[in-house]
This record gives structure tokens, C-alpha cells and sequence, in this order.
């Protein structure tokens, strides 16, 4: 997607190798700022400390780490260990140990010598397939707009989205975004209802910030708003990403989802969630075990932006020595999902409607 | 309540008369400022800012607006003027027209002489019974919560609360949290989910500050946890306050209570609106018109807070250019309402369950 008129992605190689850069993602919207990662220590800790986030930017960013990881020590004990570390940096999205497996995986039956290119090769390919199925959930998911806008009559149609699932989250186009560039690209008229979504306002920082960038028509909300705005007929569809899907439907997702997928559900608005077959846990029967990550209580207490006069600062938005909890992800129970929107289609949030479209990845 | 040992409301007459004081609410927690309101236009511009606010402060605070307006100018004319301007402060909360009128109604019969002097007592009036009010809402809503603090058998009851409808949104105890503080010095064990409440974070700034002024256990969270929480068995009850109640029982309060009420609902989990009649409104059949409040769309775009080397500093957290929708209350249906708590006792969200406690009020 474009930045002030320049094509970007959220990662991609450095122009001398041995390397890769990304968009710094805690500095946005307020500075557009390139980091380099060129360890599988930088890695690990730009997908702790969020400079990158998203799950399909986690997973492809986790595959360069073992690249890293190859060129620093390819041995299959310091390969295992690097994929140790990877895996820890954060608990909820599937993707990165998707996609740390699949490079080491990729890895062992191959002599040491050559394990640090085929390493490096590995994630080039998965980043492109990311952005290949980011490609095809958008044509899939357009469709899904196209129908109801055509429902609607004309009149635009209204989205809610919740964090940020746009190709800062991927590597190009997105998951949750992805129907709504290529639908909005189609001539569609739609609008976006922007969910800040507290604490770290992704909503707000990320999502409002690209679909500016792109032209899309959008509008800030706070996260209670969007209940509000479903009752009086002002959202027509909600669209969300997952960090992990459970076999059986069941999306985890950032924190606060499972209130907009309630509330769709009571004034009977569609509801879907947007993601890589890449998300899917196949060995979970449901989402009731999915780990959900505890984040620092100061991501609550404290806020970032700009003064009036240009500074970027950071401020405590709650009172001295209150103790505060930040659970960061829930889970959406599918019985509240209208469909799945995947690279293969669109099927409904159950166990045969995932198998159904992914028969080669569902098991028995 | 107390405030660093010293009791405390929300506002009192001035001790040189002929004024009143109030505790900035746009201040704390960083700050504890008094501001003075001596005339019609204090009172309202105060109401408007929100300096005070909280439906049955900014009741008591346009009732004594009415008192200056009557020692400016205590023609019919004049007072019918003032009361308009006032009503107008803000357009949901129910009990500024309530205020407003009583006294008004008050005023007519007597001479312009007596005027001046009978507004101050109504005024006073209101606010000692809201006290009143308060404190039975207090004893009623307690024995709900000792009730449930039995049946989970020692461990201490998790409550989550939305906004603020402390003594600070009253004039003393409060709404949803009187049972709260009663509870809590009966000495029963508990602990409060502190919703945060963007955009304005009365949670965070008030409600935090409150409970731990009185010592009272909470947690502060953002709003998007609360359904996640109410998953995973960590919400034993939701007690909120009600800006505007219709005879049906739908409870119109801060953005968002809808979605609180949609997860307790989900999640069998009961959930309470504490309110004093004052906040019934008697002439709606339902919630579905009551005037919801657009506010300003920098509340959603700005914060202020406290740097870490304690300056008070406003930031954007929004992209520059950004627009944003800001209503400020929603309505919870009935449906989702487990019981209303009022000054008479605990009723079913029905319209008979309010015309069986107020058969004074309810009308045919």
C-alpha cells in the first residue's frame, strides 16, 4: 500500500542484505520511522516490544529471526534454542510458531553449510505468500461488501473495525483491511468506523493512519461507541482479524472483540473475522486454552502523543499507584461469527466450514 | 466521603453565603482544585465544561443556578429565561430539567421578593435529600451485594463498574458505587473492576481516585476487558448509574454501558443500574428517545495527564486530520438489567417493578 504516494510494505530486505528493515510501529502515526533488524535478538525483541505486531507480521518477522539465527549458528541446538526465544516473545498469535516451525522444519534435513540462505529463502517465501493471501482475502472478502452494499441500495456502506488488522499488521493489504482496500479500490462506497481500541490505540494510531493514507473514508470512535452506533442502524457489517482461530471457529482477537461481536450479534449485524489459513490452530478443538497475553499495567496508566506545540510525549493517565490489568486478547465464540473470510473463501466459523476449506490442514 | 482523612461532597455553600463550591472534575486525579460558582452563568458553564458532572450533581448544581438566577433578576421573565439556558447545559441527564423545574415550580406562587431566598433552601433541599437517596441506594444495593457475597462463599466479590457514579457524580456516597462503600464498611469482601470509560476516563480519573481515597480494593482496566474478564469467571456483578431511566425500566448511561450489559447478559452474570428517582424519567415509554449527547470530537483525539517529571500535559493520540464521532451516552435495554436500585428499594427493570416502588411518581 502506498505511504504519501510511495508503494510500502510493513517488511521487506535491506538493499545491502543480511538484513531486513521494518516500519516502526510504536512510532506511528506521529513519525514514520525505519528500524533495522539484522540479529535474531533484534527480531525477537522488535515483535516483544511491538515495533512490529499484527500475526502475519509476527510470523514472517519470527522466520527472518531464524534466518538470523542460521547465519549466527546453524547447528541444530542453537537453531532449536533461537526458536525457543522466538516463540516466547509473545504468547497469543499462532503465526509465530507457524511460522518459526515451518523455517526450522525447512531446515533440518539440510547440511549446516547451507541452512542460512535456505533460511533466508524460507521467509522470503513466506512473506510472499502472505501477501498472496492477503490478496485473495480481499478479493473474497470484497465480495462480501459488494453483496451488502448492494443490499444497502447505494447509500455507503458502514464498516466497524477493531485494532488493527491492515498491512501493517501483514505484509501488504491486510486481513481485516484487505476487503475493504480492494472493495473501496472496486469503486464500492463505503465508510469505516475506526475503534481506538485501548490500550494501545492500534485503532487510532495504525488503522486511522493507513486508511488516510489510502483515501478511505473513515471515522474515529472510541471503543464504547460502537455498541451504540449498531443500535441506531449506523454500522452495516463489522470486520475483525484473529491472532489465533481454534478449529471449531473460535476467534482470538485483540482485546474488546467479543463486545462488538455481542453486539452485532444483537442487532443482527454481520460479523466477520478476516484472516490466514496461516491463524488457524488446528490442534485446538476450541478457544477456551488459547494462552492470552498479560501486558504491562503502564501500557493502561500511561499514553503517548503530541503537544500542541509539536513534542512527542508520554503521559500517566491514572491516578499515582493505581494497579491496573491488561489482558490483551479474547476470545469470540463462533456462535457470534457470521463467516471466516480465508485466502480459499469464505465458510461459515465451524469445525466443517474450516475443514471444508482447508481439507489438507484440518486433519482427521 | 473522606478525601486524605477530611470529609468531603462534591459541592457546599460557600462559608461567606451567597455562593457555591464545587471540586474541579477536570482536574483530578492530578490535580484537587475548588472552584467558586456565584452566578446563573458559573453554574451553567461549569455544568457544560464538566467541572461537575454526574446526573445527580449537575441536578443540584442547576438548582442552585436558579438560586443566582433569582437574586440577579426574579421576574417570571427572567427565571424562565435562566431555567431554559440551564436545561440547555446538556442535553441526556434527565435530572437537570427535574432540578430545574422543581424549583422553578417553587418560585412561581411566591412573591419576586421571596424568591431569592426560597431557591437557595430548595436548592438545599435537593441536594440533602439527594444525600438521602443516596445513602438508602447505598443500604439497598449493599444487602444485593452481601446477598451474592454469601452465595460465593468468602472469596471476595469482583464488581465491575462503568464511569463514575461515585459521591463525586452525586453529592455524597453516590450512585452505583454507594452500594459499594456501604458494602464495603459492613465489611464485606470486594474488589472493584475499574472501568477506564474513554473518552473522558472517568473511571480512571474518579472512580479509581475515589476508591482509593475510601480504601477500597479495585483494578483499573480499559473498557475493551471487561467482556474477556466476565469469560473467565473474574465478574461476580456490574453496578452502574443511570443519567436518564425510562418508565420501562432502559437504562441510558455512559458510552459503552451497553456493552458491559450485553457480556453480563452472555455470561449470566448480574448486572444493576443504582439510581434515584430523580433520574426516572416518567414520560417515556422507552429508552429509544431520549436525546443522546454529541460531544466534542477533541475528547476523542486528546488527552491530558501527568509527564514523569509532573507536568500536566494535553497530547493528540490521534493522526492530524482525523475525524471523530463522540456520542456520550448509549441505552441498555431492559432486557439486559437484572434490577434496578433506588432510594425505595430493589425492583425488576419493568414498568411495574419502577410503578410498584414510586405508584407517587408513575402516573396512570
Amino acid at each position: 500500500m502506498k505511504v504519501d504516494g510511495v508503494p510500502r510494505r510493513s517488511i521487506w530486505p535491506a538493499a545491502d542484505g543480511g538484513a531486513i528493515e521494518v516500519i516502526d510501529q510504536t512510532r506511528l502515526p506521529h513519525a514514520f520511522e525505519i528500524r533495522r533488524l539484522a540479529t535474531c535478538e533484534d527480531a525477537g525483541h522488535a515483535i516483544a516490544t511491538m515495533v512490529v505486531r499484527g500475526a502475519p507480521l509476527i510470523g514472517v518477522t519470527a522466520a527472518y529471526g531464524m534466518a538470523f539465527a542460521a547465519a549466527e549458528n546453524a547447528s541444530d541446538a542453537a537453531l532449536e534454542a533461537a526458536a525457543l526465544r522466538l516463540k516466547a516473545a509473545r504468547p497469543t498469535a499462532v503465526n509465530l510458531r507457524w511460522a518459526v516451525d515451518r523455517v526450522l522444519t525447512r531446515l533440518r534435513p539440510l547440511y549446516e553449510r547451507d541452512r542460512p540462505s535456505a533460511a533466508w529463502q524460507e521467509a522470503g517465501r513466506i512473506a510472499e505468500e502472505d501477501v498472496g493471501f492477503c490478496a485473495a482475502i480481499g478479493a473474497h472478502g470484497a465480495a462480501v461488501i459488494r453483496k451488502l452494499a448492494e443490499a444497502a441500495g447505494g447509500a455507503p456502506l458502514n464498516i466497524l473495525t477493531h485494532c488493527n488488522a491492515g498491512w501493517l499488521a501483514a505484509v501488504d493489504w491486510g486481513t481485516a483491511l484487505a476487503p475493504i482496500y480492494a472493495a473501496h479500490d472496486q469503486g464500492v462506497a463505503l465508510h469505516v468506523w475506526v475503534d481506538e481500541t485501548r490500550p494501545r490505540n492500534q485503532g487510532a494510531a495504525l488503522t486511522a493512519w493507513e486508511l488516510k493514507s489510502h483515501g478511505v473514508p473513515h471515522t474515529l470512535i472510541v471503543d464504547n461507541a460502537g455498541g451504540h452506533l449498531m443500535q441506531q442502524g449506523q454500522v452495516d457489517m463489522v470486520i475483525v482479524g484473529s491472532d489465533r482461530t481454534a478449529a471449531n471457529g473460535d476467534v482470538c482477537n485483540k482485546i474488546g472483540t467479543y463486545l462488538k461481536a455481542l453486539a452485532a450479534h444483537d442487532n443482527d449485524i454481520p460479523f466477520y473475522a478476516a484472516l490466514p489459513s496461516s491463524t488457524i490452530d488446528w490442534t485446538l478443538a476450541s478457544g477456551a486454552t488459547i494462552p492470552i497475553e498479560d501486558r504491562s499495567e503502564d501500557e493502561v496508566a500511561w499514553m503517548s502523543g503530541r503537544t500542541a506545540d509539536g513534542r512527542i510525549e508520554r503521559v500517566r493517565i491514572a491516578p499515582e499507584g493505581v494497579r491496573a490489568a491488561n489482558p490483551a486478547f479474547d476470545v469470540t465464540p463462533a456462535r457470534l461469527v457470521t463467516g471466516i473470510i480465508t485466502e480459499r473463501g469464505v465458510r461459515p466459523a465451524t469445525r466443517d466450514g474450516l475443514r471444508e476449506l482447508f481439507p489438507d490442514m484440518a486433519g482427521g
